[in-house]
């Protein structure tokens, strides 16, 4: 793969800097230079606030501008307005810093004037070889380090954190919410990077940087727009050779790719087209935000499916039945089709299952059951060598189901090369639940047609591997 | 329509009782009778416990036996073991009980014996025209009169209650996680009723009931099997002419039909015919409990549309060009499009909106938006004779936007003959959210996906009257 080696270790300094400059750091309540510059005093490092007319911000000592601070900084964080900002942004590269983020908004997608603001900021990162992140962007967000630049609060984002997931957004928006998602009910992230209007900095920059970044193991993308979307296809399909790449490339339809235009300002590519160059470079396709936030955490977190055969277990009858009709049906992303248990596996679930329950697949243990049923009916499915995955609808509602089935599940799957999902519902203690399940390693929603859709990326990651030719 | 009005008074009875046995009463905590009694301390009526062995329940003196009980009793519920039910069942029809509810598992679904005990019910109530529910019923729950028989604890129910659903479930199960659903985010509930085995009441005397109970504007049904198919659908038909009937039919696959077989011993129908037939007789269908919810708290809430073109609105970008692709996305339930707002709508939105909005259809009113702009273009999009129904994706992440947007979206679409979803998502808070939407009569989903999908539900439910040559 292409690499520049200078550009990437300017990215590693921009997600891992040892010192951060926060340009417009305020003492006000509600300036975004604020909220910044408060979140980022937890960080673990050199912490610069520059703004010439507050002395101090909430304790600290301001430098009226970027040329006044006496150290070396990796990351400039520019927090002031957009014109203001390209002049800052010129200030910071003379000054030798090589990252520089812009969060002000009212650039290329706001007209001429703000096209031409563009065109300076690109000019100054060609000049000095400093890489721009923005303007417009969100931000960066790194649980492992508490480095966040990220100026909208929703939900506790420490949730997040804890995984291999690399997560670039183009939207800002998008990417609130899908932090959002990530902390209901555990995700598993690496790094979240808002790229906003992407005048230096690219998605392709970041699949480059976390396509070779060991802590990384899954990379999840929401794009607008591509500008190069032939090589970042080629590039992308050798990252996907080990690591899922999964993107929601919105603006799919005409009248999507439209709206997309006037969002970005660019023209988004006909839908069918990236449709099938996706799946001819490995790549894993999602539609909104919480398809995104499924499939990463699924892909992150659960070995690939060696084949399309899912045994389902439950304990309720009619789940079993409308999971048995979503595996079975067409579906554009990846045939499913219900496992043929072996006659030993029905024999040892016949032995410890209560009676009247169903020992095919679907395995229906009944309301009768408890949790060591479940938990050794749910080994005898892993040990099946005719099913490739396992879905397991765990309710509560039986009367012998206790709420240790948590700790029964997690325990039993734990280092599984067969990957389990599971299915949960138990009105408003739901996400307390998968929340739980998370917790102790295991991959759970809260819908059947979200649980099959997961079942569905891991049979479509296991062909991938397959088409590369490597070991599933 | 025919009716039987003799069967129908009994159903009303069973609903509606003014006096209630509850034979098998027990003061010992985690018994089914004791947890049914218990709930049913709060019902407004005769409330008659019968337990040979224990002679006073929760401060309540019990009767030895149902025929012991001096009084007129309209309903009785049984909660002791399925040999004795039918005893029981057969002494209630010998005091005049003409609806009784068998909660008992343990019949026609464990094989031969339960057959026979399943066959003795269904003499008793040919032969003394009693109208049985169940056996392994999972109860009634009328919110209006809080007559509650259902002994699966789940959520709180009083948040399902207040509108004219009437949910009708064979598998107690999915009822019972239903439930969960509709106690989450509310839902409007009339009625919610557990068939069990079917030995003699069916979803054909709960439709024939709903359809004509002028208090149910929506009926939801869940069926693994259906004995008498055609008559079903025939007035299903003439039900559906006045108030939307959505069918959960699980089985539709032939492994899920199978499975279905297993689970409830009888065969299911092949999943292609049913669709056919579903189409042709104005039956709307869902594939899952929680797209089964979804499709009657939105049609139950949400007058029909009248075209199939929507309008998007959004203060995000990216969700708006993610709901585009999906509202032009092919889907098999109901074709789709964007509105063309006309010229004097988008003169009205662009003089209220903030510099750099987008106008046109999906408009984006960008963060810059505040709560005014956003309802004054919901109303201007509600004015536009070519927009059938509008998707409001409110995020509360906009520096302007606060909490009273809740409130200023529910007064502008209050009475509203154009339907308004919204979508929401706001991390953990996000049920608090599509609660107080609801609360407030506004009808909310947390995933574009879902959102969407509940606009399809409308516009498939206009081309069905349509159809029919009615108004929509």
């Amino acid at each position: 793969m292409k690499q520049d080696n200078y550009r990437e270790s300017h990215i590693k300094k921009l997600l891992h800097p040892a010192s951060v400059a926060v340009i417009g750091a305020s003492g006000k309540r509600g300036r975004v230079g604020h909220i910044i510059f408060k979140r980022l005093l937890g960080f673990n490092g050199g912490l610069y606030p520059v703004n010439p007319k507050e002395p101090e911000v909430l304790g600290v000592t301001t430098f009226p501008s970027v040329s006044d601070i006496p150290f070396d900084v990796d990351t400039a964080i520019i927090t002031v307005s957009a014109e203001k900002s390209v002049d800052i942004a010129e200030e910071c590269t003379r000054k030798g810093i090589g990252s520089i983020i812009i969060v002000a908004s009212g650039f290329g997608e706001t007209g001429a004037e703000g096209k031409r603001l563009e065109e300076r900021l690109k000019s100054i990162a060609a000049r000095y070889d400093c890489r721009i992140l923005g303007p417009n962007s969100l931000g960066i967000f790194i649980p492992e380090t508490a480095f966040d630049t990220i100026f909208v609060e929703h939900g506790d984002k420490s949730l997040a954190g804890g995984g291999g997931i690399a997560f670039v957004t183009q939207s800002g928006s998008v990417g609130v919410e899908s932090l959002g998602l990530a902390g209901n009910t555990g995700f598993g992230m690496r790094a979240f990077v808002g790229l906003g209007n992407k005048i230096d900095l690219s998605e392709l920059d970041f699949l480059r940087y976390f396509g070779t970044d060991s802590a990384t193991d899954c990379l999840a993308f929401y794009i607008e727009s591509m500008a190069s979307g032939r090589v970042f296809l080629e590039e992308a399909k050798e990252v996907s050779r080990n690591k899922p790449v999964i993107v929601l490339k919105a603006g799919r339809t005409p009248a999507g790719a439209h709206a997309a235009a006037s969002h970005t300002g660019r023209l988004a590519g006909s839908d069918r087209v990236v449709s099938g160059a996706f799946r001819q470079y490995g790549l894993q396709r999602a539609y909104d935000d919480e398809e995104l936030c499924d499939a990463a955490r699924t892909l992150s977190n659960l070995p690939p499916a060696r084949g399309n055969r899912v045994a389902v277990l439950t304990g309720a009858g009619g789940f079993g039945v409308m999971c048995t009709d979503y595996i079975e049906s067409r579906n554009p992303r990846a045939r499913l089709e219900m496992a043929e248990l072996s006659g030993d596996t029905v024999g040892r679930i016949r032995s410890m299952a209560p009676p009247f329950a169903s020992c095919t697949n679907p395995v229906d243990l009944t309301a009768g059951m408890d949790n060591k049923m479940f938990t050794r009916t749910l080994e005898a499915l892993m040990d099946d060598p005719g099913a490739d995955i396992i879905i397991c609808i765990a309710l509560f509602a039986p009367p012998m189901i206790t709420d240790d089935l948590v700790d029964d599940i997690a325990r039993t799957v734990q280092g599984s090369e067969k990957p389990v999902l599971v299915f949960t519902e138990y009105g408003p203690f739901t996400e307390k639940y998968l929340k739980s399940f998370y917790d102790k390693g295991v991959i759970g929603f809260s819908s059947l047609h979200r649980t099959v859709r997961a079942a569905r990326f891991l049979v479509e990651r296991g062909n991938i591997l397959t088409f590369f030719g490597g070991d599933v």
